[in-house]
């Protein structure tokens, strides 16, 4: 069994090594911003899995050529991303409190019913970076498209920690 | 008419009669958690129509064997459901304040409409409930498909009374 | 270069110019309420582009007859309607703080992907009626179908400006 202090330890190792992968923040694909904060919530927009500026995973999921699994990849890339805007606005990833909410769309066929073991390729992702600060609630949907043909986009709502 | 606290018994009365019949809390489906609070506001997960562990209506409105009153009863059985999260974390569903927003995703084929009248069966069933503090905003979008095969999901916020 | 009091006397006279043009507030579809109001924050139920009381813009995006600048019209006039009820909750729009979110969802054709066009419609319009205040979150998704057949549907999380 782990001290808290060593929790506490273990958690800033991995966000320092989190950070050292996070892809450059992901510029807004239309008018509006990529973060806001109002008291101490933090709500992103909706991220697309962005690779060196382009989306990476594209095509509804229960089609020919995409699977669930290549949707995992897809939404932790997404968190991904959405970390990187996370710490562009906070400076450190350290100044997360925790991890309050996960809305993922997931871009389905009509007969595609694994949302859930999608999204899960970002909700595990925050849990392994943040511990228990990474549990949230969510809901994951299966809609008809998204932007630039993404096969998913997630947004999140995070609280941070006092000044 | 009634005085403010006849209708106070009234709402107490009716929480205590929906408690009775609350099914068990539902499991989440992937890694995540059903409630989470942040200051004054609880946020549930997207809720399933669950019934004895399972998805209790299926399939997408509009098609041949899917009709509205059926949506009607799937929404109100996951508001049922919710309330069972919500009475699970909080103990009793007196410490509800208000019902703040409701968010409803309904399967739907290209040509249904009626998510409105869908939704309705869990926005009605929360002023049932409630009363006037069951009345909440609302969106009410039809998406391509969603987890389970769930003919309807719905996420709620609502704001619960200080400690 | 203008100082800050010639630019919130210019926001002033557009946010008079705006509530000039408002529609009448749109009534609920359903078993809700317009808008809710938790501390400082406005939630708006989702709106759909209605003009003299009935939707102006309907049918998924994507098909023969619908192109993303007859959406871009209809998220506009989402944001429209939104504002008639922030105003009617508010009595002048001068109690805004700023624009906080916008969730869009777009009707869409599996193979339309110009959702953020689309929501830029109303995106646009908030930050030429708020200036920075206008500036939000957003999410922009395709869904499969909306309420009453419309193109769009949009809602809004707002901070107001303490009493």
């Amino acid at each position: 069994m782990s001290s808290p202090e060593t929790l506490t330890e273990d958690i800033a190792a991995r966000l320092a090594q989190v950070e050292a992968t996070l892809p450059a923040p992901p510029l807004p694909l239309g008018s509006y911003v990529a973060v806001t904060r109002v008291g101490n919530l933090l709500y992103t927009s909706g991220v697309l899995p962005m690779q060196e500026g382009r989306v990476a995973y594209t095509g509804a999921l229960g089609g020919w050529d995409a699977t669930a699994d290549k949707g995992r990849e897809a939404a932790r890339l997404c968190a991904l991303n959405a970390l990187s805007l996370v710490r562009h606005e906070l400076g450190s990833l350290q100044r997360v409190q925790r991890v309050v909410k996960v809305t993922g769309f997931v871009s389905s066929a009509p007969d595609f019913f694994e949302q859930p073991a999608v999204i899960n390729g970002a909700s595990d992702f925050l849990v392994e970076t943040f511990g228990d600060a990474g549990r949230h609630v969510r809901s994951a949907v299966g809609v008809a498209a998204l932007p630039a043909n993404a096969s998913v986009e997630i947004e999140f709502v995070l609280e941070i920690k006092p000044d």
